[in-house]
């Protein structure tokens, strides 16, 4: 067995590892810094293309996959609409405008063509509708239904918003209602761009949730290096969570929301909601909860009325299930 | 049965329908115009971030999937090097500088740790020679390996070689020797980048050799709107080729040899190939034809010494096999 990178020996397969852990093994065999403003670690890299440029490079790339993103018998025009969703929301969290996109697309010979198009009419009609323009890309033989999208937006120079942003002090609040995404939802979601652009100027620190609330509350945590307190009754919960029995874990672990989880400063707390609301009066924006001094337990906490207790860091993760 | 967009009755399947029709289908339905130079149909996608950039982007994403680009088995560190390469070599066709890239990588969970460990060590070891900088992905769990590169080079303003510039009167010349490439040379070839750069500035055309020198000949023909007339005994040869029984048809025919296809003006030709030798002695370049005025015929001619007659596009075509 070959020495693991850092001096650690490593677990054999992928399987043994689990997604996180293999990402934490990865990641920091990619560089950084000099024209990379934001590596790997964050919902999109950030780059400057030259030292003068006006504008930051923002890019992602996310698959959608047959069986894990999608169960086999999907509507074809949702498959594409969550291939093309998936990568806006991580846009979206970066306060970043749409540009330009690539397809990588992975079929198999018995594929309808009648099906390939339309994949490609939910792609491109949700393209569309914010800007992204698809310029190219590849097509190639596979086993299994895939998607690939590569996508390039722009911030403002120096403007984007990066989960390790929040601080002490700063109100946190999400977009939308969460939970149950899986009865529907995963498929059909908005992805934010509109709010996400307007939200640029407004917060501190900002992240998509696509791997559920609790995860992405310990990553914004993270990054950050500040605790964050979550008051349980706050949480906005959508009605497929309520139907499906237990709302508040299905909340905080069902992942593939696709709304914004984002922290304000506390000077801009009280303007904020109003204006929120004026400018986005069809979708729920609700502050759950506050960003504190970490302590030397660090992390998320959860305030109920009886107690507050760590939150469980919960979430999906490839490989592990 | 959906009726097809252009009103023809389509064949069902993907596999009826072959990757060009397919691609052919496809491929209008992405934008273009605007600050999209060049769209779908390219080695790369041509983009101008703004209208006053002094560089414009060059965008291209390629797969490297198992049982496709590489038989299971495969050495790990040459699949690494494949995936990044393949990607290097269209934007060398541009005559780009390579900037960043993300990876969107797709494991199954038995793969050893050691396997992802060495796939990584050959694309950032080819990555790191070209200025290629990984700056972020995805990591999923899919039925069998695949790396989907996707890659951002720039170039400066308006310089970028397309397949479509070839003019009447332009010689008609080839990189390395062709043929053979699956018996080792497709997992290990170096991409042209720098050559590519060189080239810029010095040809018409340039396209990267990578579905076969016949069909990237037609492809150039019919871009540029001309017809090449290319000479049988002076398509340079490589040595596995030469080993393999049928050299001209396997040098015209194999594939994936990720050589360039360039032409340069005919008031140019006496001065280019010294210039050539004297900048990259240890690489051949050979002056295998040239470009004249399209007939109604149109399309690839092959001159021996007893006949001229069109050649086969032949190539090779994902789903048709």
């Amino acid at each position: 067995m070959k020495p693991a990178i850092s001096g650690h020996v490593p677990k054999d397969t992928v399987g043994e590892l689990g997604e996180l852990a293999l990402i934490e093994r990865l990641c920091p065999r990619f560089p950084a810094g000099g024209d990379i403003l934001v590596g790997a670690g964050d919902d999109c890299a950030v780059v400057r293309p030259d030292p003068g440029s006006s504008e930051d490079w923002v890019l992602k790339s996310d698959p959608v996959i047959s069986g894990r993103h999608f169960f086999p018998g999907a509507d074809p025009f949702q498959i594409g609409h969550k291939a093309v969703g998936r990568v806006l929301s991580d846009l979206a969290a970066m306060g970043a405008v749409p540009r330009w996109a690539l397809l990588n697309l992975v079929l198999s010979k018995d594929i309808p063509i009648a099906t390939i198009d339309a994949v490609y009419d939910g792609m491109l009609t949700l393209a569309n509708r914010y800007g992204l323009a698809f310029v190219g890309g590849d097509t190639s033989q596979g086993s299994e239904l895939a998607l690939h999208v590569f996508a390039c937006g722009s911030v403002p120079r120096g403007t984007a918003r990066l989960r390790s942003g929040a601080a002490v002090g700063d109100g946190v609040y999400v977009t939308g209602l969460l939970g149950g995404s899986l009865s529907g939802r995963h498929l059909t979601f908005e992805p934010r761009i509109r709010e996400g652009c307007w939200l640029r100027d407004r917060v501190n620190a900002m992240i998509d949730i696509s791997d559920g609330l609790a995860s992405e509350l310990w990553h914004l945590a993270k990054a950050s290096a500040v605790e964050i307190e979550v008051t349980t009754d706050r949480i906005p919960v959508s009605a497929e969570a309520l139907l499906a029995g237990q709302p508040l874990t299905a909340a905080l672990y069902d992942g593939e929301d696709f709304e914004l989880l984002f922290t304000v400063p506390g000077e801009k707390e009280e303007e904020f909601l109003p204006a929120w609301t004026e400018r986005f009066p069809a979708l729920p924006c609700t502050r759950i909860g506050l960003v504190r001094a970490a302590s030397r337990e660090g992390g998320v906490w959860m305030r109920d009325r009886e107690r507050v207790e760590l939150l469980s860091r919960g979430g999906f993760e490839h490989f592990r299930r």
